[in-house]
């Protein structure tokens, strides 16, 4: 089965927690955004979907994936899915909702990291609510970041089978996604990050297994790894690294 | 199975859409937070799970759902649970992908909504971010409601099997939670809602539907029922209910 991604081209964006459950397992896929309008790819492909012409069943928005004839939304969902094939989580059903609910916590992080820079809304440009989101930023930098950081430690601590894996003795895609967010964090906000170093030891040796593992590895080193910019998620603004 | 809802007593809330699911099938469960800490309910309950005292997996917030040995955190993964034995989800794979990813865009669109009183982060009280607020609640109601409204709408159009359910030709949980979306929305911004009565007239139908069904009225009129309120995610602050 090829798989198809749909995402925004240009961004890491939330396709890439996909992207890096796709490339983590060697899975086949096409990046539809990344290909050509005159391919029958790119923008109208995705718009295709959205405005309802390719399904009656129309995402919200991006990412979604294509697997046959299934279209699925929502980064969380799409990983349940892809899951059991990508032998990205354990055969057994209270692991499968305890991920589930590891990656939703996940999505809400991304959704808080991003309204960083937008806290009035997406519909308006960065400088546009610039001044919002200085303040927005030294709340989360205060409170919010040290409870998510401290949470996932604490995940690791807890598991019974030791503090390498998010879940139990094997890897699954919640790690790979954890990942993603610390990297993208540390790109963001490399003075604050910084500064919580010392209190999430198991957490950062779980970003340098992730980052060694084979398809891991390969990926971050090809061209199919789009740099971090000031477009995506994490935008390294430095008037919103302000260390608490 | 009695279930174990774990949520903040005193606001409907994220809780109130598990709440509303088990309600619609009159299962059996105990609402915990509601309860008493001298029977070892009430907050000392939840917090004994978030802090990890009582599992190894703890949910970094609620809504929780305890069923047997099962512990679920998000409100979208518990109703992605309880869809089965509640029969509240068609018996398919793709209805319930489908059906997923529905219930994931309501999560973020509650996210947005809670957001509006809030911009600039949890910590701080409503009177300290009152101007960001006003901002984005404009901003909303411009460009984000419109976007929502028009979203689930769109999706009882393309129904093949007619615009009474959000899926196929049967009564899902997603139905109960555009239910509860709608009615806070029109206690929170009633004048704003009363502007769009005319773009989603499918919408208002699912609504009455919803609120006709026996387990859903008899909860409606219960006491069990909390009262929309300011502590919650759907607040009345008329200075936010800006018309267009």
């Amino acid at each position: 089965m090829r798989y198809e991604l749909f995402y925004w081209p240009g961004i890491q964006g939330r396709g890439e927690f996909v992207r890096l459950a796709l490339e983590d397992a060697g899975a086949p896929y096409l990046d539809v955004g990344l290909g050509d309008a005159r391919d029958g790819l790119g923008l109208p492909a995705i718009d295709s979907y959205l405005n309802g012409d390719a399904t009656p069943r129309p995402p919200f928005a991006p990412p979604f994936l294509k697997a046959g004839n299934l279209v699925i939304s929502h980064v969380a969902n799409i990983l349940q899915f892809l899951g059991p094939p990508l032998a990205l989580v354990p055969d057994n059903e209270p692991a499968r909702y305890w991920i589930h609910g590891l990656q939703l916590t996940v999505s809400d992080w991304v959704a808080e990291i991003h309204d960083i820079h937008h806290p009035i809304g997406p519909s308006l440009y960065y400088h546009q609510q610039e001044a919002e989101a200085r303040r927005r930023a030294v709340a989360f930098h205060q409170q919010r970041l040290p409870r998510f950081l401290d949470y996932f430690e604490r995940v690791l601590e807890l598991n019974p089978a030791g503090p390498e894996y998010l879940a139990g003795g094997e890897h699954c895609y919640a790690d790979l996604s954890l990942f993603q967010v610390i990297r993208g964090l540390q790109y963001a906000f490399p003075r604050t990050m910084n500064t919580h170093r010392a209190r999430i030891p198991r957490t950062l040796t779980l970003v340098e297994r992730v980052a060694a593992r084979p398809g891991i590895q390969a990926y971050l080193q090809s061209d199919r790894r789009q740099p971090f910019n000031e477009s995506g998620i994490f935008r390294h603004y430095p008037e919103l690294d302000t260390v608490a």
